[in-house]
């Protein structure tokens, strides 16, 4: 390893051992539109690693950039301009520390996968109700770090809600133990809940006690085509009317996804013969005593009666659902390789969802010839809103556009009172866009914060407030 | 009014008509530990006038002590030393803006009561969780500014997690706009978490958006008679397995709470005969097609098949359901009259309550002959465990033991890893307690973003950090 003086001098003060070699894998992202650097790769083993290693960072004014599983897709763990940072892999913190069943906790570090710990969980009979299609990479410390959602949020919340204790490293290295089991602990400012989403701006996250939920009796899966997403709001709100809190996932798929799974990965099975234009995927968990089968036939009926549902197929067994979920997340792979033009990760608040898909398919139609994959957590009022070249046109005819077209739809968003960014986070690919919707009060708070917490700017610069 | 100089200057640059009478009702906290100061107490009207007096504050260096309905219990709003602040009272600021039935949200107020959030959500089908027994008085702003608990916290989470977002405005008088009604917004710091729960030392919170959730189609409660503590969390266990979530409380109840019911407020209607020493009050809400009646009988057969209840009685009917809630809910009012010596307001992990129980109760035989009435949030692992004068003994005769016998059992409490302030907040009581037992890295992050976020310190001065 050929190093430059001034982290030949970092290196140096490292505790022994902690060093890796730098290679492509620390320096990726998915969606590969950016290149990462680094001077130097960390792998601390313990607290005290990552205090040592934070300590002569900031003594050495050298970036530290957190990299957990490297899933992430808005860049926060890639800094491609700058000097180069010092990339700290948790990758060896990667154990569960414990678990209390009776309590339903765990306490996992933050370098272990997110499958990991939902394995842990398993063991003992319970669930981590946290579920993405990148949980086999991503790592909890990410997880938490840019607060990840995914399909359990209506039921369970983002990762924020299922997290009860951190331990972690400052800016300055100063470690935080604050592992708690406790489900109430009012004693002072909620620290943990401001590191969770600061995407290691703030610190990094070594280790978390997170919340497992017990297994409801009786579980089920359909899915069901829809007239409109507003058809399917109304689905929604009957399904939690009827389940009391019971629906733990209800997915808008729109019939374009299904239409590129078709073209693209035809091994996957899908419930209807043609697809429809909407459709959910509803997932249910019941007390003892229901037949989820039941249950789901009732609400078809019901919906059916309504008008809100035209066809239908409930899942006869577990391997049936488990296919209905290899649909719904095999959609993203899908539309990476039908390759996007832009791709819009957004909330908005539920009843202004069915205005925003009429709104804005009506504007982009008459901007230019594109296909729209649209698909999402519908419970939550989070839509991946996906921009494809038409049919037999390159994505790089639209490269001219693409700024335009996502600020444009950005913009509809925030004037409906949503969110540019509803469960991926800020990173740097939307820095500019935080810059512009945030309010600016928050934004001040933010800043001060920042500044407070890390005066010398070292901790994964770039990244969030830019 | 006659008012000093300095209050006289200040007075004069308020928004027109925002001053009241200074009277004892601002002044005061429930146990009458302390007796507030106030050289002006202003009750704006907007969030213009509450920005406006907040700046106004900031330039003249007057501390500002925001007030909600006076009903905490740790005197987070009152200051009784240093220079007269100014008492912000959000009374005039009462008002529910807006109701969102399909989408689960309401917009209320800061000043508005915790029972008038809760009617406005009846009022269209569906409920607020959050239940305390202070919520006619009680005000949402309070009840975030503390992150307030209660009694349905094991099933719908604490005041932060019934928030989507907030109104505030910050120490220099900057309002923040961030009502939103988003369940999933990733765009940077978690702002509106850190207000929550900072007991009006990093701004005041002026509305907030609230989350609703739908009615269970069928409702239940029931007491059973256990053995012990730890019985009683084997119950909750198999509640929790059996009810797929839909355990909405489970309360303890120590047997001398009902011998000081007994003994004072005697019209309060109680289910056992004799009062047992240990009972658990249960409420299940759970889907349409199940009997919440058949689900108790079937808990309470199974419980007792392991030895885990002795008795039990499962209300026949919402009136006898509102009778035992009264009976739990005025077991302080029953403390109160008693006169306690020191209350605690306590989390442990779950596994760690049993063994807290006993071991508490036999260092304090040990000690002093005394009362102990030990109630409380057993799902969430919150203990009010309170000191009462043996019979025929007046509290003034343990006032050289009071501070004495709370530092130790706090001490017990958090080398279990438990908290001294579960749901009540540091505000002025325990502000020694925090400076003990935080984490230092976790306190030094607290300093740091609370002189970052008000350098000149007006804040609600000496609570949380002193």
């Amino acid at each position: 390893m050929s190093l430059n003086p001034a982290d030949e001098r970092l290196a140096r003060v490292l505790p022994q051992g902690v060093l890796r070699e730098v290679s492509a894998a620390y320096l990726d992202e998915p969606r590969g539109r950016y290149v990462g650097r680094a001077g130097l790769v960390a792998a601390p083993r313990d607290l005290d690693e990552v205090a040592a290693v934070v300590r002569a960072c900031a003594a050495a004014r050298v970036a530290v950039v957190p990299r957990g599983g490297g899933t992430g897709l808005v860049a926060g763990a890639v800094m491609p301009d700058g000097p180069a940072p010092l990339i700290l892999s948790l990758e060896r913190m990667a154990v569960v520390r414990a678990v209390y069943p009776d309590e339903g906790v765990l306490v996992a570090e933050a370098g272990g996968t997110l499958q990991s710990v939902r394995d842990a969980a398993a063991a003992v009979g319970l669930q981590f109700p946290l579920s993405l299609a990148s949980q086999g990479t991503a790592q909890i410390g990410g997880v938490l770090a840019t607060n990840a959602g995914g399909v359990n949020v209506l039921r369970h919340g983002n990762a924020r809600a299922l997290c009860l204790g951190i331990e972690a490293v400052l800016p300055d290295g100063t470690p935080v133990h604050d592992l708690r089991r406790l489900r109430k602990d009012n004693t002072g400012y909620a620290i943990r809940d401001l590191l969770i989403g600061a995407e290691g701006t703030l610190g990094i996250i070594t280790a978390a006690s997170l919340v497992l939920a017990p297994l409801p009796a009786e579980t089920g899966c359909a899915v069901m085509a829809v007239e409109s997403p507003e058809a399917a709001l109304r689905l929604l709100s009957l399904a939690q009317a009827r389940m009391a809190g019971g629906v733990t996932a209800f997915e808008l798929i729109g019939g374009q996804g299904l239409r590129f799974l078709a073209e693209v990965l035809p091994d996957i099975r899908q419930p209807f013969p043609d697809p429809p234009d909407w459709s959910v995927l509803i997932e249910i968990g019941l007390p003892a005593g229901l037949s989820a089968g039941t249950a789901l036939e009732g609400l078809f009926e019901a919906a059916a009666e309504s008008g809100l549902v035209s066809d239908g197929v409930i899942a006869q067994s577990g391997a049936q659902a488990a296919g209905f979920w290899a649909m719904r997340e095999h959609i993203p792979d899908a539309n990476r390789r039908i390759g996007a033009i832009a791709s819009h990760d957004i909330s908005l608040p539920l009843t202004e969802i069915a205005g925003f898909i009429s709104a804005a398919g009506d504007w982009l139609a008459a901007q230019e010839d594109m296909r729209v994959n649209c698909f999402g957590h519908l419970g939550d009022g989070n839509l991946h809103y996906n921009l494809f070249p038409a049919a037999g046109r390159r994505r790089e005819e639209y490269d001219d556009r693409r700024a335009d077209l996502s600020r444009h739809l950005h913009q509809m968003v925030v004037d409906r009172g949503g969110s540019f960014s509803a469960e991926h986070g800020v990173g740097r690919l939307k820095v500019a866009d935080l810059a512009r919707w945030g309010d600016s009060g928050r934004l001040g708070a933010m800043r001060a914060i920042k500044a407070a917490l890390d005066p010398a700017g070292i901790m994964n610069p770039g990244a969030v407030l830019g």
